[in-house]
């Protein structure tokens, strides 16, 4: 269990570095009969590519899936989903100066100690470009929830310091894929763009952070008492690199809430059971309760800056550096896809896991 | 994989209600030889109960536990370790009136929908007292971690809006430990109990978050991509019962920052190699990088409280009801253990499952 | 992952040894609602039971269960069944010579070489009692196929060099419970027990083979390309103490045979698909066919024999020895039932899997 | 779970069918520092391929596998390995007269119940192609644990009813990679050539048999009470298209022997502990003991005869038809490498699991 396949009955297993020869994935237990919707799948990687916005890294990648098993007649056949992406816009030679230095805040010193060696081209296994295997795994499955009426949408509603009001609201899709950095508050979005163009004046870099709303979800997913449902979501997004907060419903703000301000009480509305507020944000003793499951996640600034940064070397002497390669100024609004797909690997993985129970 | 066991090479199962014969739970993959320290665990399971203060549960139960297997002359043999804790003081009488209402932000509601029919008496399954058994497995977790130099503390640092102010200086265990709240600033500990028995005397109840640091943890534990390190504390923590949101490091706060203020520069330390700041909270590409790891659990109120609610009954008619068993005003403080114990059944994972690599 | 655990999706934990204090297990992914029939469950325990046949151990345990959780007015609620078997006819002492020595063909000294030290009482962990436990979950499990029209039954159809004919023809049950050797041929029997008593009165033991049947399977169990349905059934079997040997449908002989003469041909019968003959033994690429599913079980001779035999104490230094405690010259009569519950363990399983596919 | 990857912590996950553009594996766990010999996987895979006798199948595959991750300069660095075969020589229309029909003894009839439908291209999923993909990372599992003294032999000891005389005895290797059948009696293989040609000529298959024996495993290997060290071998045998029984050490053989014939006497001979016989096969209460493992497992003959045969059709009405598609008379000889491979997976994951522990 070296860490590198997610679910239980839905299970998606990857491999593939940043400048290695391809990234893959193979996807066990997806039922047979789904109509693989080719131009869906594409558009989902679409999300997560680099587009020419000056915030986002120069490196292009089609990111073009190849699909090798599984597939019969543009149907799933429920035997192993095998898929790979190469690598065609590769400049190892970039790299070729971090070969010999721990970068700040990125994964050169951690598994450099784990492994006794690593692989320095453009950051290897730990470089963001692994989650267009999610995205593809993720579009699947999303293709399938659909069809049971489960959506998901996530929207960028913090970068650096501008930050969206938080309300129960639903924003309007057309009004998130119409922002360049994902974020439905168009004002704001102007304003974070100037942001960034001014972090990367500074040859600086800003995180922030990503709301996300799974609605259609049906009564009784989860498994109690290890895998409650958010405690799955909350492994799947903190397995997003720089990933480093999640929340729950009213989350951080709900622990200063009395409980019966934040209690949710269950009304009868016409033929279905709801509650009058959502502070648990759809889920109660780790099963969903039919609500929609609203959750935020924070994600630290890039590491990669081009400000100069002090360090050390291989040999553990003091360095001075700044970064070269391509880099996003702010990997954030990317990002969305990737937590919206890593909740639809969770999700179908409980919906298959509780179907077994019945 | 209904949900009860957790970890890959250390692994606990659990089993128990609240108002059933016992609870209990198997260690499989301790490793043999190690030492069981009676007194220390019983400890351990002592800092969890209820012990008098009047924002806590009026139920007393003793927690003792009793070993039945893999433990020979005191060491463990390698063979799984299975414990009991028997309920002794039940009053299931109690939980008759709740028998046909879904107590808002409770289980109640979500456990029917799962699985057509739930046990009410005290909550069952969903009681947080399924918390003690991870009590035990987690302190002979941090007794086989303390032979290898990493400790766990806990603290709470915020209950309802009174709150610590964050730095990185470690408390004194002792400033902990002689809080009744488990809060080292004795301070606001004596204004969070005017705040408890104020929300007491209105029949109301509150939440509150935790921190966490871990330790002399050696650089080189977490299995990337999705068994990051901080992805697996972060499932963890949400898979305790009221938990709402994790974050490490900076966290959510971190998300504002910008890449240049933020970055840990790695600076040479005497022989060791260490982080000027700390942002990243000792994790690094899902990996251990040698720092302290410190992280926050923020919790809801508790569900019931004495103030009269609206729900619906079984029949899904509206009911008015209000909270009459026994229960904490604020559980929070007693969580500090859970939060550690469930960090050491992470951590002693991760040093297994890293120690097969090598 | 320390092997203590079996299933996926239907699992079963166990814990205990020989002589400690209890032994248990924790059944996780029952479905809710099943009736928990107590009388089949000790049924089944009995015929595990030694029961003063001379060519069973004296060591006479009651092996009473004790349900301590997941079960709710005698219904399964869906929550991790734990259960208990205490041990109450121990006797240690009988066994504090062999604390010094490695018997012959047992597991004290792979033990010892594995973990560093072993519980030398009766054989620790690795003592046949253990099955229990096993037998307790698979009756569970039967109760459950029962409803699914699945029916397992095995039978002794060798005991020593005396072997009954292998013939297609499934014995009536009752031919089975009524001799004392669970072998549904009674003249065999008799010779059977003939030989035993002859056996005895030299202080040796003697092996046998079980052989079991499972109708009423639906076509399509089975996960490949590893997890194939013999697949999951040979190691279940090779797991049982003693167990030497695995063979489904014509095993070993069939690979004498010609194809023309092995494959089972297809044909309509009725509204129902079959085959002509069922050398395959109902399981074909890994998933069952529908027709019965029929394999072997090889157990090799009790290791204890009262006998003198060579072998070496701790110290590696030759010694001789007989066996004293209480032990079985014999044990494959009462290795049927746990045979065919293991087998209930494995199908209840797959029974689980294949559903969460659809 | 459903049933693709093999292993806890050196975990293959595999993808592909006989007639789709590729097959390819995914290993997670590799040890890092692993120099990656292609020279020898190559051999290996040579080994599996039909190279022009006349009792193997037409189809000739090149099987060059492309690495795709996880390795850098030839070593591995702990990242999951993910390598392609390519399929070349795929003749889909040799079964389109196959996509009506279900072939008797094949997996036909078993997929489709299944999934509801199945890739009928030369059996899909199920065909023995896909052993290929095991035969690479059983070759890298080789690879590991050849450094650690660890060396697996495995060869054919019957083909229909010829069969080698069983002693214990190991076979000099070159005896056996001398043999166009892999059996190291040049005498008994010469007959069996002359069996094949004959069986070829009638239009028919034949079944046969192989053992194995694994030398240098240290004593320590394998995890009570489920995963057996031989319960997980006999798992990885049965897992094999084919495979219809298993047996270690005396097997069924040996439950006809009385105790104190079978036991194995425990000596010392200089340095080492070791057993006077090795009835066990090398396995005592599931953990190697440090004698060789040795162990056999039994194949039906190939399903594809070009004899008539009567079956029906996906109406489930009667017809004939006869097996045009390339296909082995025998394919146990093949099979030789695939043993190995699958016993070196096992290996390799109980020698890092039992790591883990210590």
């Amino acid at each position: 269990m070296a860490g590198n396949t997610k679910g239980v009955l839905f299970r998606l297993t990857t491999f593939g570095e940043s400048h290695g020869l391809a990234l893959g994935g193979v996807i066990d237990g997806c039922p047979p009969g789904l109509q693989l919707d080719g131009d869906f799948i594409q558009k989902e990687l679409n999300r997560r590519k680099a587009t020419g916005f000056p915030w986002e890294t120069e490196r292009k990648e089609k990111d073009e899936v190849e699909f090798l098993s599984g597939v019969l007649k543009g149907k799933t056949t429920g035997t192993p989903i095998g898929f790979l992406i190469r690598n065609k816009d590769t400049k190892p030679e970039d790299y070729s100066a971090l070969k010999s230095i721990y970068r700040p805040s990125h994964a050169d010193y951690s598994y450099k100690k784990k492994y006794g060696l690593r692989d320095h081209r453009g950051g290897g296994r730990a470089s963001a470009r692994e989650t267009s295997i999610r995205v593809v795994a993720g579009a699947i499955a999303k293709l399938y929830l659909k069809r049971t009426g489960i959506d998901i949408m996530g929207w960028v509603y913090r970068i650096g310091d501008l930050q969206m009001k938080q309300d129960e609201k639903i924003p309007d899709p057309e009004s998130i894929s119409s922002s360049p950095l994902n974020c439905p508050s168009h004002d704001l979005s102007k304003r974070m763009i100037s942001l960034l163009e001014k972090v990367k004046a500074e040859g600086d870099s800003v995180g922030g952070a990503i709301r996300a709303v799974i609605s259609g979800v049906p009564a009784g997913l989860g498994e109690p008492v290890f895998d409650k449902l958010e405690a799955d979501l909350a492994k799947a997004m903190l397995s997003i690199g720089g990933a480093r907060g999640f929340e729950i419903g009213s989350g951080f703000e709900g622990s200063n809430m009395k409980g019966s301000y934040y209690n949710d009480a269950f009304v009868k509305n016409g033929e279905k059971v709801r509650t009058l507020t959502n502070h648990d944000g759809g889920i109660q003793g780790g099963i969903s309760n039919g609500m929609n499951i609203a959750f935020n996640v924070a994600f630290k600034p890039a590491a990669t800056i081009g400000k100069k940064q002090k360090t050390i070397n291989l040999e553990e002497q003091p360095v001075e550096f700044s970064g070269k390669g391509r880099h996003d100024i702010c990997y954030v609004p990317r990002a969305v896809v990737v937590v919206e797909n890593m909740s639809a690997l969770v999700l179908m993985d409980h919906l298959l896991r509780n179907r077994a129970m019945h």
